[in-house]
């Protein structure tokens, strides 16, 4: 048992690393800039990390995973936020250095590679595409040597995409899903990328496994699997029996898109000994029958977004 | 002309890159902590920037030249506060891309190369062996992607080793000028080592050729020229007429110490079309007359440094 530092307590994925680690018997500490539900052996701290928190300081945990970062969709790419939020995230880390921290894990992504594989290993070669990805693979560089002088292990977990309750609604699945829910034509494109999806519950899985693992460095957080987006938006509809209503192609591709983004998965398989517990199949009907009663209940239009990103 | 904002205005480097911008006509606004002295066209604003300072916004420079850094000697290279440069970086960078800026200069350093050449290219592979070469490169990956996406001019200056008046007295040439004036022994390693040595008056003086050229990405700010320290030492010791109390071979040699650190000028010299103007004898000459002066003025002891590092 271990005083853990959670950081997007509240978030998209980790609301479920806080079950996790608290499951595993951890103390604890959440951060969100809002606290979220009473969980047992969970602290809540109320804090903004881009205003100079101490928190860090605070509590002095032996263990931080910070996955907090700016993730509003269809912004967070190029939005000059990911600047604010690398020099917050190197402030908890020179917070936990000082206070003799042990092991620090940290959200790294997919968009750190040079989109020209089909596959991605975490020793394929780095060359962000985007601003997001440049503060992502910059912040990395910088934390790996920091940990390295002051002797504390840092795992960088690399997330693929993800999918699952409360994710903004403007995004590929719970787009599809409440336009066919709603018996409303969903326009998409020619659906031809090849994607690695992994639950949002799994993702969170995932960083508690790896917070309790001694594995240092870069690690694919992904399932491995390849789902063509036509496969995965004809799976949506046949499931929610409107496959008419599904309009490939109606859309053109986003410019400078990668055409495929899978996971090569095995060090988080061999060596943090984790594997996602929801099959893709399933995970769609729990968030086709999530968005069900989301829209019974009148909500989910895109100008309620139900879920905050983080 | 044009409206230029320079950080580190009053340190080593950035006093000589103030004098240089002013004497081409541009509108000078120097920010340092403590301001330097009156130069016509320049403006002193007194900021710290790693305390939150909207400087950028307010000016809204058009060139905006950043060289100010921690850079305690015998610290900066494992200082917890590189993190905190990387973070006040980027917060200057925010506001320059927010505020429209045109072209940013910024100072990298040879310690982002992976030290295993002889001579390093801009092209060399990067691999910081230190805290401080990390945080300068992790910059710069963050900040050519942000100026790509903002449409602003980025040059990187990646400087090798100085040597100039006002230099920190512990440091390699001052601590053996200061010795051998005193007409104590001077205490030195083996000697082997292969170094760039550039005069400090030079290196202003390239980032504000820099800054007045349109050459964007790395660019290494050196002399090109190999110098042997041991050859150095004597040179200074021959200079002073006290070569007897040099003491080659009396300290270790550092640990992780490169081999050789000289740079390809290429870029600098074709590219931006400048070449240093003091040669090494004659700058040689002119940092021991200065301490010449500093001693018998009284000061100059290691208790007291005469500059304060930027």
């Amino acid at each position: 048992m271990s005083r853990v530092l959670l950081t997007g307590a509240s978030g998209f994925i980790g609301r479920h690393t806080l079950t996790a680690l608290a499951g595993s018997g951890h103390e604890v500490h959440a951060v969100a800039r809002h606290p979220g539900t009473a969980v047992p052996g969970v602290t809540w701290h109320e804090a903004d990390l881009l205003a100079g928190s101490e928190i860090v300081a605070e509590i002095e945990p032996e263990i931080l995973v910070h996955l907090a970062w700016y993730a509003e969709h269809g912004r967070f790419w190029s939005s000059l936020e990911n600047l604010r939020w690398v020099g917050a995230s190197l402030e908890l880390l020179r917070e936990f250095a000082a206070s003799g921290g042990r092991r620090a894990v940290l959200a790294g992504s997919c968009a750190e590679y040079e989109w020209s594989s089909e596959r991605y290993s975490e020793s394929s070669p780095l060359q962000p595409a985007t601003l997001y990805g440049a503060a992502k693979h910059g912040l990395h560089v910088i934390a790996a040597t920091l940990a390295e002088q002051e002797g504390f292990e840092l795992a960088w977990g690399r997330l693929f995409l993800l999918y699952g309750p409360r994710e903004a609604p403007e995004r590929f699945v719970p787009s599809l899903i409440v336009a066919l829910l709603r018996g409303e034509p969903a326009p998409m494109t020619d659906g031809s990328q090849v994607r690695d999806f992994l639950h949002s519950a799994d993702a969170g899985a995932a960083f508690a496994a790896l917070a309790d693992s001694t594995v240092t460095g870069a690690v694919n957080v992904a399932s491995g699997n390849a789902t063509v987006l036509g496969e995965l938006a004809r799976q949506i509809a046949q499931r929610i029996g409107a496959e008419e209503l599904l309009r490939v192609g109606a859309m053109p591709s986003r410019e400078g898109e990668p055409a495929s983004l899978v996971a090569d998965v095995r060090r988080l398989r061999d060596e943090v000994r984790w594997s996602p517990s929801i099959e893709l199949d399933e995970g769609l009907d729990l968030v086709i029958s999530w968005w069900r009663k989301r829209l019974a209940a009148g909500a989910g239009s895109p100008d309620r977004p139900p879920g905050s990103p983080a």
